[in-house]
């Protein structure tokens, strides 16, 4: 049985999902397996191998579901962390709550072509991909029970991918995580204190320093962030204050896959290929108690080019050995 | 320069310690350098090949400082994060704060023998190091900068240790971190609200619940936490309530150094010595606005046998795919 359950001490969610033990590779890959195309599950002409998809990108609208002729595939996960069954509500036993398992996890396939990075794709494949995150956030926003819904990518073994086959991941869970917590107390308090949001007074202060820019366009700034945890770690951040990643329009969504495409093609040049994880982090939804209007959606690119260890896990600070300007200026100027 | 720096969006702070990536295996080490002992600069009579040491166990007083004799030897990091420079004074520019990356970053030499790890050495042994992490404690919080010291241990390649010879590390800082906050908030507000400290509750619930109880004697208690972040962890409780790990008489370092040597035997066991982080998390030092009194120190005892992804960076939320009850059923059993 999978099931939410808090840590008192620390005031976050957990889910013990004992099911999702029983995937491939359980415990710590050694290394992503490397498969051909004719055995990978997320490959065109393998439909059938995943459970029934949810959407999918077709150039023809004739197309079958689960057949071959899509571009972008999203499907349940085969081992997911959370359900839709169940009701949100916490069973609260003195310092142990816990809940029911609920919440939605879907795969992403990018591309049905096997062995293709994201930023291999061209810009019109990954705005698609792009796109196909921000209508499935909005459609999984629909249910009530669902307070945040995160998108992210784990990319290389290092990154805790599994599949070698391009794909990302949307998970909807029940509650507002620790982080989106912490990020909107911070964006209040700062907006009541200064009457300015800290992600718009970044944004214009990289602009006037340019030595943590990586690359910038109509929509969106990427910077080395000042306080960045990882070594060569970037933000993707829309130039004007969205709260909401659901939110974004057409041109948007052709200037992020404008940037992160630039970005990810610098880091694999950079650090050849590095394993990475992606996240956007974005405003809750059914949010009736914040003021969910002060936050700024953002994109983490973290490259996972070290270990967090015990400093990190005891502490929760980071250790990074790659100061910001090292890292924006040699991502601005790899070729 | 290695400089702490301020993420405003969390809050929390980084160490940019771009000097840091001067030591070996700088990114990633595919793996942990297996080295004979006749090369480790951490084995007996190499001890010219570390800085100068700053404390050392040793049977005869007339031993000679960085000589051979030492049971347990603390020496400098060769790579430090943090050094013991400069004033903790945060540099305010906006949303950008900045210090000098003051601290201190100590290596303890648990044992002489090139190859044994922590759980085979002998329990008076085992005990001079946590009398070693409870006594340096006690000294680098003598100095007013300091408001946190933090005891840890890496072990394996997935625990980010990049020498195999056994060692821990304590690293003091001039904040109190993010995690250690957090703790102390929700400690305070319980005892407040229902007039106990969570831990001491946790300790009568275990105690009578039985099913995540992994082992005790008189002084400790270890348990597979009811929300584990991770598969196979555990917490190695003191029964008394006491806030500073720095208070521990000599009876506790003795029941310590038994509960420390089993958990680690029988994750050794039943895991095939997975690689593992091991965090003191303990109440802030010199902090004159807190009631550190509140605080319960325990010792986290965390194997790296999956790899902390999108989800888990995204969220600060954690997917665990064994359930607590098992862990603690397998970890009793195993012989």
């Amino acid at each position: 049985m999978t099931e939410w359950r808090k840590d008192a001490l620390l005031d976050r969610w957990v889910v013990v999902a004992a099911e999702r033990g029983k995937r491939p590779g359980r415990f710590m890959p050694p290394e992503e397996k490397k498969i051909d195309g004719k055995k990978c599950p997320l490959c065109e002409h393998h439909e059938g191998e995943t459970p029934p998809e949810i959407f999918a990108c077709r150039d023809c609208r004739d197309n079958v579901r689960d057949c071959p002729g899509w571009r972008v595939r999203v499907v349940p996960n085969k081992f997911p962390a959370v359900r839709m069954e169940g009701f949100a509500f916490p069973e609260d036993t003195g310092v142990y709550q816990s809940m029911p398992g609920i919440g939605a996890h879907e795969l992403v396939i990018e591309t049905p072509e096997h062995g293709a990075a994201l930023e291999d794709l061209c810009k019109s494949q990954v705005q698609d991909v792009i796109r196909v995150w921000r209508d499935r956030s909005r459609e999984l926003g629909r249910d009530s029970r669902i307070k945040y819904i995160q998108v992210f990518k784990n990319f290389g073994s290092a990154g805790g991918a599994s599949l070698e086959h391009s794909h990302s991941q949307i998970v909807a869970i029940p509650m507002v995580p620790f982080h989106i917590r912490d990020k909107m107390a911070n964006l209040e308090r700062h907006a009541r204190a200064a009457g300015r949001c800290i992600l718009c007074e970044i944004i214009a202060r990289e602009e006037r320093d340019e030595i943590r820019v990586v690359a910038g366009n109509d929509s969106f700034l990427c910077i080395a962030p000042f306080a960045s945890r990882f070594p060569y770690e970037t933000w993707i951040i829309p130039r004007e204050h969205q709260p909401d990643y659901g939110q974004i329009g057409e041109e948007q969504a052709a200037d992020l896959a404008a940037v992160m495409r630039f970005v990810l093609k610098r880091l694999a040049a950079a650090l050849d290929r590095p394993a990475y994880n992606m996240v956007i982090n974005t405003a809750p939804v059914n949010d009736h108690v914040c003021d969910t209007t002060c936050f700024h959606w953002h994109m983490e690119v973290l490259p996972r080019l070290s270990v967090a260890a015990g400093f990190e896990l005891g502490t929760g600070l980071f250790i990074n050995t790659v100061s910001p300007e090292v890292a924006a200026h040699q991502l601005r100027c790899t070729v």
